[in-house]
């Protein structure tokens, strides 16, 4: 349930104001270098501090547990820990009163009855997705000449992104965004009928990534609109390369050699600064409070290093099925 | 891979023009009573030969083959199998020169060599769904009261079905849909993190139905432009029940008792009665065809009675996981 | 529950007085050519009627449902019946009132709460290892010149085989034996750690045969006798060839390159002719009574060719997880 | 592949002569205490130190990592690291050249291709049933009044124990034993057919553990010399008492109430003080030689607890499965 993957595989364990967060790395093949650097530029895109993003910083450094020797994995377990050094739990313990609306308090009190580590949403934090990006880095560089890409295409409903931004600000409120991601160079084969098409494969990684709330591929929600005749790729060569794109790369599951294509929703912080009216579990009535913590307005910021590192993670798997990554390299 | 789920747990197998289409379904509590009359009405719901979907018709009597026992099942495997009896073939082989565009025709050859069943589209083919709806209806009385539930809600980019559809047939062209899914009476407390939530499951079930191209829960897309203060459901009540239901009945991945809500775009037909411009392998140059064969104009007419039995099996799933459905009824 | 494999993965269902018995078998290769010729032998050396073995005959005949097209698989599953023809449940009806002892009569009643299907075992039936042989014939074709044989080395504790069943015979009552299973030609680097190491995926699977007690490999329980310098193969080559084979052709769960072996327990069948005091389940008391139904004497004596399917299947499986067998052949 | 079981699941990393080993324990309900002092007596009972054992001594304090809050667990993964301090690796350095017979050192350099880890036997060693014995005391504590211990019943071939580690120490070689293991107060019901059974679940854990060669469920490979109305276990009630237990407490792949018994056996430890003579990789002949290191003379001393650990943890995952422990405690 923690675990995703069915050759190369990701462990994840950890919560937000414990010692560490962490993953554990299946299946990953023997010789491939891997050291701190590899991490640097995945590991600061995703960080806070930036305008939008939280205050909370940490280090992020990878502390390497297991499967390396001599600067490569060995084809054992690769198990990497992110400590958790910049917490401030005192924040969390004074609103324990009330479930905070849009974070998982009242799901997760139901779930695990009260036994949950609340602080900072516990094993639900967003801090938790610091790991896959750690588990990404490694996926990316198995990957080699494919490149997966993400961006922000659209935040608080404007393409001009300082914009929606500062619409935020402005609002003293918080706001989402859309991400769209890119895979550029992915050969044809990947997927597999009947239940884990590529869009399958992806989609049940994202929706683990915290705020999303819906993933269309290609023209996606758009292509409910149009016509067949316009929404069909018409292919203009032997290799599969597609006149359109509008199947953005995946046709019965399986990829065709043309780019990948996809985008997700994400929802607004539901850390808003704004007071909010709901539940106070001491009194059983809703009241008038507002959340405190450090928090992202725009958690959007912080999405596509993540959304690159779950697919990646995907496609790496999808490949060795494929045995287009061999067991050694 | 043509399997799904932890404890209840679908495998699908057949083509489209071959002998059957099937499923066997693992982790089925004993006790369950089962015949035939269970099956009619998803099964006709799914079926094709009203306006905008295939002329070719099927039976679908289920044939039980194992698993059920003085009319109820034993906690063996239930398998199912529905004839394919109502096959043209030969408008098959006509067309094999053309990988046909948004079918799988390409992406299968490429996948399995050219040893691929291609009659139909195979083990590709929409077919396969009716073995989904068997499991469906079983999954359905599992679930007892709580009640899945699936509509149209845009035909061709219009709310008004008939008008929508009415625009398809005068341009002699296919068109896509948007499907919701309401799921009522659904206890808190389904899904698992970090990599099963609701929606994760959800999804990747989802995808495995042909033609779909983009998945929302709750407000979906939409959330992506709100303010947090907007967005966020203030929770009412110690049950958890919420003023209002952005989150469509999932946060942080667990159901928190409100309705489950999600909707899905379902792409236009790909074989659309359109000439196309596409290769042709024999050639290895783009030609214009047209698809033969007997088609949906509008194949997300029928996908609603689909999106009810995955999504049940996934409920059903999570339901034994979360010991909310017992090993024997 | 039903499933065995990773990608090469079997799921098996039917009982033994219903309709069927089968297995649809996933991940196979495309481009296998199969016939059911391929099959005759195997099922042959399954079937009963010889001296030891039981009256009831079934033509099991491999009936081809999916996954087959123009001779050759697929790469969609392939799922075979094999009819039940020849039952004779009165037998069954008869005895009902006691839970046979060695039998899984009672702890399928525990299991399944009564709503098993107890018809001559029904799921727990050796019926359903006509499946397991039908799994195995496929894989072995997958195996090409990795050779698994299976012989039995010892029944009712004589290696001379006559002498032990006429024992059997004289004392009109059922034996058990020893199967040893040697597989030649097989590659180094098979198995995986952890928790899949050769010796834990054979016997997972070996054990789902019905009337198996032990599995040991190479010296196996001798071992626990033996000093290290004896047992300790040494390595006479770079290719690993070892001068004696204590191991069994696998060490620290990886294939050595030298010869598999390994060793199974059958108990005696647990029908046997003599009168037993057991539970009646209408009285609630043990009573005398003798069990009725067409059973085999030395049910071992069938054993050799599903303890080489089984094998065969893990094998297989590995084969692909290492990338030794293609996805295309 | 690092990782096992279905529900209450475990995943396990690490190395010999790295930082740690460890363990993930996925889907252990909430609401269990658990301190460092639930760890002590298994872990001691685990090491080495004694007669027969290795001179290499860990603290092997158990390192929580994740999962626990308030001395509870809280439904989320819990991670657990055992750090290693009293590493040697200069031994292994010195005899690299040799692949060590019995070790998994050829093998591990054809899975891995030269990448593993090899100091100490890397992810292979024995180092890492730690991690087991962490989890098994998890099992245990889960499994409350279910009894799972396990006990020496022969070394180097004798009963007396004393008398067969005298026999190795006056030989100067190192040498095997068999372990029996007994599970009292355990449930019916659990196991799950087909491909899951008690046996298959148990001998699939314990083959993880290095040095495991054969296992046996109560009479066992005695089974195959008895007669069937030896063999039988009569039914004494209606619980499902029997009045022999050759059965070892598991019929149909079921248990059925009695005791769970079963035995393993463990070759002689692989490094004995002999000389060996074996391949040198440097040279490509076989040559004298002898291996370094801190070894146990007898490893099977030490096993018993780590078998309660894998089998403790089978149960615990079957008990969930049959919903016999609750996802809240």
């Amino acid at each position: 349930m923690n675990s995703f993957g069915r050759i190369f595989r990701i462990t994840i364990f950890g919560e937000s104001h414990g010692p560490c967060v962490g993953v554990s790395i299946d299946g990953c093949p023997a010789g491939l270098s891997l050291n701190e650097t590899d991490f640097i530029t995945d590991i600061e895109r995703r960080k806070g501090g930036t305008k939008g993003t939280t205050p909370r910083r940490e280090e992020d450094l990878p502390i390497f547990k297991t499967g390396l020797f001599n600067g490569k994995t060995t084809g054992a377990p690769i198990t990497i820990l992110f400590e958790n050094n910049n917490t401030r739990s005192s924040d969390y313990e004074k609103q324990r009163d009330f479930p905070r609306p849009g974070h998982a308090d009242f799901t997760a009190h139901e779930k695990f009855g009260g036994f949950e580590d609340y602080r900072g949403s516990g094993h639900f934090s967003g801090r938790l997705t610091v790991a896959l990006v750690g588990a990404g880095v490694i996926a990316k560089k198995l990957l080699g000449q494919i490149k997966v890409e993400s961006t922000i295409v659209e935040i608080g409903g404007e393409t001009d992104l300082d914009k929606g931004l500062q619409k935020a600000i402005d609002a003293k409120d918080s706001i989402g965004g859309i991400i769209e991601c890119r895979v550029a160079n992915l050969p044809s084969k990947l997927g597999e009928p009947f239940f884990d098409p590529v869009e399958s494969l992806i989609s049940h990684a994202v929706f683990a990534i915290p705020a999303v709330r819906g993933i269309e591929f290609g023209t996606g929600f758009a292509a409910a609109k149009m016509f067949g005749s316009k929404h069909n790729d018409a292919i203009a060569d032997e290799k599969g390369t597609t006149v359109t794109n509008h199947a953005g790369g995946v046709v019965g599951g399986i990829s065709n050699g043309n780019e990948l294509v996809f985008r997700i929703a994400i929802k607004p912080t539901s850390s808003t600064p704004q007071i909010q009216h709901s539940l106070n579990w001491e009194t059983g009535q809703p009241e008038d409070f507002s959340v405190k913590g450090r928090h992202d307005l725009c958690i959007a910021l912080r999405v596509p290093v993540i959304l690159e590192a779950v697919t990646a993670t995907v496609l790496a798997d999808l490949m060795m099925l494929e045995q287009k990554i061999a067991r050694i390299l």
